[in-house]
């Protein structure tokens, strides 16, 4: 069975039949007037699961969320941006759980149907008051996916969503990301929310979403800081009637190939607008001897602030790509080694080829800088994603709090 | 025994009787006329011992300095800046060989009592015709560890040298030191020489470097970005006809503390002096379960990009620290958790006392910023060394080779 996927024209979440969202601007967040809480509602129960932080300091709302998945018996999230309800101790987790019963009653549901998601601040306590009011104010919509997004957004500067539909309708995914700061592979973006309609098994599904979770968001890096936030949900409400979607089936296949493809969307979306990025890079490791060398060697590179200053100056400075990948922990040999940066190759076993240092440069002034290197050991690939460093993650950091 | 330290005043490696240096600017630096070449030379054959980088791509004067040490008979290290050679294959190992023999030629010593060591751009071949020249015009003096020091440095704003008398002048120990990029906790910096006349077992001086590298350089953090030159060479001459200094015995001990606090002067220096810094970040995290847990939870949190840029705003963001020692893989519970920045405390057992944030953020603009974490769960403690992040190590890295 052949993957064919198309991509909806400004899809996002509530491009899948049966999902509404709806998100109203609180007063949670002190800048602006912009949306800071949102609902995402399905009728119909779904089948849902999640991956979360590996962080040991847990926000209230993964705990929680922890807790209730996988489930067949899901039909909402309710989100905040502007306080990650994180060390926040016995009142943060009543505060997480309230969420879910004022979210739960507006929506005449179980608590225990909802999950939650918070983002922002560490450390300060919900305004509880100013939560339960705008609960009660939000207007779900078909079209409320792009509300919903933009709810989730902190220091970023777009909304990421994305919905395709599978081999002609056969299913559609949706989803909404959210990133910018404290994002690094050990688990992926702070909050990112899909939807599906297909049928399909929870075991898989649970399955299939870490796998794409390794594909995508664990392999981003802004700036290598895990948050206590990170979050990813999918929720199937089964709507498309398909053939129940188990593992290794051919439909599986297709499945875990979509959810890769909508994954990888939003990860390098969260990439590309990373903390004052203006450049989103990408680094293909092949020829490591096995896969976790080279996950481990793209991630380390797209991670090093060396390289991501080199990229934001268009510096073919490349000695630190193949120094990074030194103490990635992967095996590398220096007179096995080629590299490339945007197309142009600058090491071939080793041995530099200093004369296109110019071209290299003026390649680097591209949107998407490519870094191919290969190690030229094994048959292992991997992709990463990042973006490079500049003087304005800087300043957005020195004064988020005050 | 006790042990008495006496900070030798305007004290270098040279500050050690029997040891002289010299250096000159030989032209492998473009810019300015700096040192970039220097020899530091002992009459009397020294034992001799080294800890290095533990990137896998390893620069040339490394894998030869590896291969010499430890030894009985050292007598010369030859260093320049300007040019790491790093991943410069056969020639650079030819080069970096022939640097040991010019050196000796001049000494008339063998080459396989001088050790090298090279710092600068990744990548790029020695220009041997110029060091050569440069190496017949190096003057050696009394009180030529100044240049030395300045010999070594690149993109250091201020040398970073020390000598130290112990036990009423029992034995003295000088070292210098250079840093600023590419500097993470897997060896420690670039390149720190350590100078004695103590009397000593070559035995015990590998195991007493390779633990002051641990409570020192290996402590601090500029970038996460480990170097493939990072080189940390102790020169023992026995001119202070002391009693040979062996392991478990007292004047161990003393030697041990001594050498810990050269080494840790040195590794402040460097973090105080790191790519654009303007603070010196020190965390001191206590009550961790093993020492393990708590060296890798100051480093953590001295590492972090989102804590480095929070010193440098004066943002008192705690949550940002908390968060770091969460994903530092060290235990952490939330409600046993106490914080303090500047002396004063931000969390109490996980709770948060939020009426002083103005006053820390008035103590974080002071040139030192310590940060105190009680994890209150063992009895293990560790301090790291680290500086703020801001625009200015942008914009030293987005055009370093360019």
């Amino acid at each position: 069975m052949k993957t064919i996927i198309d991509f909806i024209k400004k899809g996002t979440i509530t491009s899948v039949k049966g999902f509404k969202a709806g998100a109203v601007n609180a007063g949670i967040k002190k800048k602006g007037p912009k949306p800071d809480l949102g609902i995402l509602y399905s009728e119909t129960p779904c089948t849902a699961t999640g991956v979360f932080t590996k962080n040991k300091i847990k926000a209230a709302p993964v705990i929680i969320c922890q807790k209730r998945l996988p489930s067949d018996d899901i039909h909402s999230i309710i989100v905040n941006s502007g306080s990650a309800n994180a060390v926040t101790g016995r009142q943060g987790m009543q505060d997480a759980l309230e969420m879910t019963v004022l979210a739960a009653n507006k929506l005449e549901i179980k608590p225990s149907s909802t999950l939650v998601a918070s983002t922002g601040v560490i450390g300060r306590k919900l305004p509880m008051d100013i939560i339960s009011k705008g609960i009660d104010s939000i207007e779900l919509a078909e079209n409320g996916g792009h509300d919903f997004a933009k709810a989730i957004m902190t220091t970023d500067t777009v909304s990421k969503e994305v919905a395709i539909s599978v081999n002609n309708g056969l299913f559609t995914i949706g989803g909404v990301a959210k990133g910018s700061g404290m994002i690094h592979p050990n688990m992926g973006t702070m909050l990112c929310f899909l939807t599906t309609n297909a049928v399909i098994d929870m075991d898989f599904l649970t399955d299939a979403l870490r796998k794409a979770a390794d594909v995508s968001f664990n392999m981003v890096s802004i700036d290598t800081d895990t948050s206590t936030n990170d979050t990813m949900i999918i929720m199937a409400n089964g709507l498309a009637n398909n053939e129940r979607i188990t593992g290794n089936s051919k439909p599986a296949e297709v499945f875990q190939e979509a959810l890769n493809e909508v994954c990888i969307y939003l990860a390098k979306a969260v990439a590309a607008d990373g903390e004052g990025a203006s450049r989103l890079i990408e680094v293909n490791v092949k020829g490591a001897l096995d896969i976790e060398s080279a996950r481990n060697c793209a991630r380390t590179i797209a991670a090093s602030p060396l390289v991501k200053t080199a990229v934001h100056g268009c510096d073919p400075n490349w000695g630190r790509i193949v120094a990074a990948a030194g103490r990635s922990g992967a095996e590398i040999v220096e007179l096995k080694t080629d590299l490339s940066i945007g197309g142009i190759q600058l090491l071939e076993q080793g041995i530099a080829l200093d004369d296109n240092y110019d071209e290299v440069s003026k390649a680097m002034e591209s949107e998407l800088v490519v870094i191919d290197l290969n190690l030229n050991l094994g048959k292992a690939t991997a992709t990463a994603w990042g973006c490079d460093l500049t003087a304005e993650y800087v300043s957005i950091n020195a004064d988020y709090t005050t």
